[in-house]
């Protein structure tokens, strides 16, 4: 018998990527309230921010839906992504994001954790969790 | 002068969502191209992939827009996440992409790696870098 060939593996998701309709205004909701850090801007384009290890790309799909120097891509609707926080700062955050005046949908609790749903200024559906809430 | 308050921290991407028409054509090219350890599925809603650190979760934006036991969500069109792999399984990546009959639209030499675009079943465009190109 010959060894089974391993495929080659995938490490992990580098690029996340939402659709908004402004740019700037995406810029004020994630540097300001969610308090990410900045990477990159094209004024009526994108914004870029780096969360963790991957970073959070926002883009206006109007733009990237036109042939340029890469493929196009867009959507239109209300896409879901969830964070993480460490678990001592999850209270914070909840009170953070209600001062801002943005409303608290829902909380879950998970076998590993929990977590809470809110939206960005394009009603993208953000979660925040207080642990990795997929163990195993 | 007092101490200024530190807001809490966003520490990751835990789960990244694309949306898809046929949960089982995207169950098989997901698990059986992109190589990903299936953690879920629900026939006809979603089925959900452990990537790394994080979890990639395709959604049938169709029932996910209905309201059910957490808020509603989903987007229509071409939505763009980039992977990672390792430098060494770069090459095989782009071989094993082309010999499961996918085709490599570009691939573009950034400042920190190279990363090559390709399409999954329903037109998202999956990029997959052999570094974090996003380096500092």
């Amino acid at each position: 018998m010959s060894p089974a060939v391993q495929p080659p593996r995938i490490t992990g998701i580098l690029e996340t990527v939402l659709y908004v309709a402004d740019i700037d205004r995406a810029e004020r909701f994630y540097r300001d309230v969610m308090g990410m850090q900045q990477i990159g801007k094209e004024p009526g384009r994108h914004v870029f921010f780096r969360v963790g290890s991957g970073v959070l790309l926002l883009f206006r799909a109007e733009t990237t839906r036109r042939a340029g120097s890469l493929p196009p891509h867009g959507a239109n609707g209300e896409i879901h992504v969830c964070f993480t926080t460490a678990p001592a700062e999850y209270e914070a955050w909840q009170k953070r994001i209600e001062d801002h005046g943005v409303a608290i949908e829902q909380e879950t609790e998970w076998p590993g954790g929990r977590s809470f749903y809110f939206r960005d200024p394009d009603g993208n559906l953000l979660e925040l969790a207080n642990a990795d809430i997929w163990p195993g």
